[in-house]
């Protein structure tokens, strides 16, 4: 806006506390890098708040994001904060509208690895249709932080209700959108340093509006037909302790278990060699691009097929179905006809992943 | 939820890696402390995010907080996180209803601290009026944080419809709700290790839900009947770079000026001791409980008695003009007739304040 701060942008190569200072420079970092990043009406009148339009029924989800390293292969923090929020908002049966969004810098962070980061985050809200509307940033001194955190929220528009595991009953489909853990082992070999460039594997990072609308619109779902008897009972993004944990979330304390086909699960080639490597089971490692769903098993068809056409969708499988054995658990059955319980992550595997 | 989560609530006193896995220590975190603190159904149901009941119109709004200390004479991080959310929402004139919540944790920090933090929230959220709907929580290592951050994002539905700084005019009055300078003053004087335990110096945090309310009833601003003539034409609460630094955002680039009064400006004697004791200006030093308003000069006695009978804005005050001299510019008329120019917060007065 003023002709100082074009001026000043490229004196700094380094973020500074008097970034986080809400003077001269925190409008600075606005006005040259994150208004441009995010065009739009909205966020150009900076006020404090965003006003915007509204809808009947709002969803709201909030992540904060601290995984290290920030750049990892097939993405960074900056895609990760947008897929994160946006993906929670999609599970809960939204159509993802508006993102907040909050840095909170340490001292010394390079500026080009920040407008690196704002780039990534202006792309991956491009894809996934959302504005981001209202922001803050703080920094924090040197040694009080780790190069940069990341909060968003989200609000959407609610696109179909989504009557929860309590509707989940015996015989229903468990289906996943693609192969599981490659976000998990991608960020835990690019932490490790055993990574080769070469690698093919890769983060699955990527928004799920896509997905989780065809699925939706498959099963016949909208804000106003629904209710217990939904085709889609639930539908969640297994982020941290991946599918294990998630399934866990659905059977704990539930008259139902969830059996899981171990021949069924599409991992990748590439996350089975990383878990090899590093130790863990592709089954608790996070996902940042993957939906789980359970439904009636008689619209799974439907909705297989709707998501293998979307982009990113095309190894979307059943994995498991909804059993009355054992409530309450969820059970790994093997090729040779074992079964074993899978326990809700205890522990910390895979600190720091998102 | 389940007795192993009730017994082992007691067996860790610091918060560990663990509690950020997403795990049982998540969940035992949560089921134990999270949720018997902000009470409530949408919260209850732990999704990825929470359905709401929406409006026509919304305000949204995001804070990171990393003050330092995090806990000060007339508050704590837990507060200043609700207030700060929720006054960015009554600033851009909403009624605020909702929260997210998410925290950064340090391993190590003391669960007795992270306790008395959410309370602190849980608290506040009460006094203003809004419910914690949905949150997140990440642990990152020892050294890389500082005990706690936290991030709130806010919806609000529009109260009224404020034409923004476009709409000031020559005449206008500058009203604040009350002292400035207290939040700044106190944080710093903690930090410096300087304040006594009997001294009258406390933060200013407070929601601003009530003082906002109450000036535009008294205008007459709803929304629908606004526009570009309406009576309040802007709100904003000095949070970083404090009343002269919130003033000059008004004024830059405008074809106006704002002439401060240095009688008029409600000062306490503990914040003017304070800055002189720590070389700062009460004029730069945050307040994170007072608002702003520029409003038309036949309105503001109005607004003024209507924001006295709120407690908190008991002391507030006409405190400046808006005038044709020196347009761009934010001027300090001192008792004896001088005039000097108070400039943006260039560097940093204040570091980790909010």
């Amino acid at each position: 806006m003023e002709d100082r701060i074009i001026e000043s942008r490229t004196t700094d190569d380094r973020i500074t506390l008097d970034y986080g200072s809400g003077g001269l420079k925190t409008s600075e970092l606005i006005e040259s890098i994150l208004l441009p990043a995010f065009d739009n009406d909205t966020l150009a009148s900076l006020g404090d708040g965003a006003v915007l339009d509204g809808s009947q029924k709002l969803v709201f989800s909030t992540d904060s994001f601290v995984v290290s390293p920030w750049k990892f292969p097939g993405g960074d923090i900056g895609r990760l904060s947008v897929c994160g929020t946006v993906n929670d908002l999609c599970m809960a049966g939204g159509i993802p509208k508006y993102l907040s969004l909050s840095f909170i810098l340490e001292e010394g962070f390079p500026f080009s690895d920040f407008k690196s980061i704002v780039s990534s985050i202006a792309d991956e809200a491009k894809e996934a249709g959302v504005s981001i509307v209202t922001g803050d940033t703080k920094v924090v001194d040197s040694g009080k932080g780790d190069g940069i955190y990341i909060n968003t929220a989200g609000i959407g528009f609610q696109r179909a209700v989504l009557p929860g595991k309590s509707a989940i009953r015996p015989g229903d489909a468990v289906l996943i959108s693609g192969s599981i853990g490659c976000h998990g082992a991608a960020v835990m070999m690019a932490r490790s340093g055993l990574l080769r460039e070469d690698s093919p594997l890769v983060s699955d990072c990527q928004p799920l509006h896509q997905i989780s609308a065809a699925a939706l619109e498959a099963a016949g779902m909208t804000a106003r037909a629904s209710g217990s008897s939904a085709p889609v009972r639930i539908l969640r993004d297994p982020t941290r302790g991946g599918v294990a944990t998630t399934l866990n979330e659905f059977t704990e304390q539930m008259p139902f278990s969830i059996e899981l086909d171990q021949s069924a699960l599409p991992i990748d080639p590439a996350v089975e060699t990383a878990c090899d490597i590093l130790g863990l089971d592709p089954l608790y490692c996070a996902c940042e691009g993957r939906m789980l769903a359970v439904c009636d098993p008689e619209t799974a068809g439907d909705i297989l097929d709707a998501m293998r056409k979307i982009p990113g969708g095309e190894n979307a499988a059943q994995i498991g179905t909804v059993t009355e054995n054992m409530p309450g658990k969820v059970l790994l059955k093997t090729p040779i006809g074992g079964r074993r319980i899978l326990a809700k992550l205890s522990g910390i595997q895979l600190p720091r992943i998102c």
